[in-house]
């Protein structure tokens, strides 16, 4: 399992401290007009778009990239630009990287075995090219899928995250206020339909442990509803959860919590607008001029890696390896 | 509900006497060596799978335009190559529109409410862009999403079908082998998920339904597993069937009865390699040369069109309405 991202993940959470995740989910509306502005007039809109996201997320990376491990881009936020949308987030990527990030692409993809190949070698392997050649195209290290197709959906995923050392976080349990309508379904057997799942992905992750006695298949395990996160968090000791819903969709320190393991590793945390829109709102909108969305945005996720640190001590699960065990 | 795409779509199902629809689904290794070659050999060559795709694709739509309502390119196809397969995406579909053909994304797509608002404005809508107007992006008539995030995951979905006059089709019963992993899982209630999932469709398109009795939200529901398909054709009496697995999947034509109404209306049923690449296989492939690969997709289209139109006069469900009650 030597160089696989759930490893190098898990590496940098020591290096940095620090056990959280920027979400990368661009928002024409909340970008800031100097940013706007900065795109040539007479370029064709969607264009505009491509240049406007790639220059704000590089700020946002550059920003950030000393205080956490990976990055998030959504998927969503860039195809619904077309094309030149998801050319922004080949760009995305590729700074990310370069900086020495870990990316994890948020796209919830999934679908029946031969087409779910497609999802898995586009965003974690290489493609087949006509001069017989395979390259690669988005890239990233994590993608983000759903389960509802089971096995056989996940099956092509599975062996990219073998063969190319990659990773992938299965859908559980969301943070959405109608996240329990199907996910808290009780079976015949009185366990909730998340359970179900989060033993399958327990199973899909078996023969992928890393060095550091985690899975390259992970969890999506919202913080939102924190006795389920406990229970699944005791159900798949192994399974390296990515814990959306921090900041703006209400989650807190103390919320997620349950999410780590006693050893204060185990999950990952996201954050996207309350960092990268954090000039916008109190207590940095005071301090910060919108042209220094980047500097709230580093200013956020520092915050945020002392209120996750503050609360893991306070219940004795302090992340961060070495440094927090000298 | 006027000009609804699930009333258009209905009307070319008349007009055509077929209720079946082609799937685009573009595989380097498939496509006949006479396309590949015509692309110019210098092209970078991401940007040459984008023209031997949209030359494919043009060649294919025009050799079926007569014969079938819809086309349905499979998102992950083109996705696979990055912004290049993208563009190739936009350019088919823009074609296959501009054809008369109403267009099905199959994109399986889905998230919280604020993401699947972007989701739902790329495929079904329009973006906002810097000049403060919006504009349109992938703009397919139809597009697939999936359901484990319940309804705030649909809503935004449901607001662009009645907004924009679109439709979706929310996977409910797939085709695949471990599709009853998590879909036939039997909750307390005896039922199994797949129910729940299908009487959530009612529900969520309770307010949508269109001038010829059948809603703008849909479901996709295998020919797979007969029983399963027939229970749920009673259950969701006014909801359009998106059938995958016809054909290469190794659906039949008397399987996919069961997912039509009394009335012969209901159903839509893809095919996608057992047409476009029907010159690759027998009864086709001795008659017909690789260059010939769009006659073959056109006859295969025509044998595919009268063995659904067979079995449902077998079974007095004889769909293509107007010509058909003559």
């Amino acid at each position: 399992m030597a160089g696989h991202a759930v490893d190098r993940l898990l590496q940098l959470i020591d290096e940095k401290q620090n056990p959280s995740v920027v979400g990368l989910d661009p928002v024409l509306a909340y970008i800031p007009e100097e940013i706007k502005q900065s795109a040539e007039k007479d370029m064709p809109p969607f264009r505009m778009v491509r240049k406007i996201f790639v220059r704000f997320n590089k700020m946002i990376i550059d920003a950030v990239k000393e205080i956490v491990p990976a990055v998030k881009p959504q998927v969503a936020f860039y195809e619904q630009y077309g094309s030149e949308g998801l050319k922004a987030l080949e760009e995305t990527v590729d700074y990310a990287k370069k900086q020495g990030l870990v990316v994890i692409g948020d796209g919830k993809r999934n679908d029946i075995g031969s087409t779910a190949q497609a999802y898995a070698a586009g965003f974690l392997g290489k493609v087949p090219l006509p001069n017989g050649e395979t390259g690669p195209s988005f890239d990233v290290d994590f993608l983000t899928v759903t389960p509802y197709l089971g096995t056989d959906g996940i099956r092509p995923f599975m062996d990219f995250c073998r063969k190319e050392k990659k990773g992938i976080f299965v859908l559980v349990k969301t943070s959405n206020p109608s996240a329990g309508e199907l996910q808290d379904v009780v079976t015949r057997n009185g366990a909730p339909l998340y359970e179900k799942v989060g033993k399958l992905v327990v199973q899909w992750g078996r023969d992928l442990v890393g060095e550091r006695g985690y899975s390259s298949v992970g969890a999506v395990v919202a913080a939102t509803y924190t006795q389920d996160a406990a229970k699944l968090r005791t159900l798949m000791p192994h399974s390296l959860f990515l814990v959306p819903g921090f900041g703006a969709q209400g989650g807190k320190a103390d919320d997620v919590v349950p999410c780590f393991n006693e050893d204060g590793y185990g999950a990952v945390v996201n954050a996207s607008r309350s960092i990268i829109y954090a000039w916008q709102k109190e207590p940095y909108r005071s301090r910060y001029r919108p042209g220094e969305f980047h500097l709230a945005a580093a200013a956020a996720a520092v915050d945020m890696r002392e209120e996750l640190r503050a609360a893991l001590k306070k219940s004795s699960r302090l992340s961060g390896g070495k440094k927090a065990k000298s």
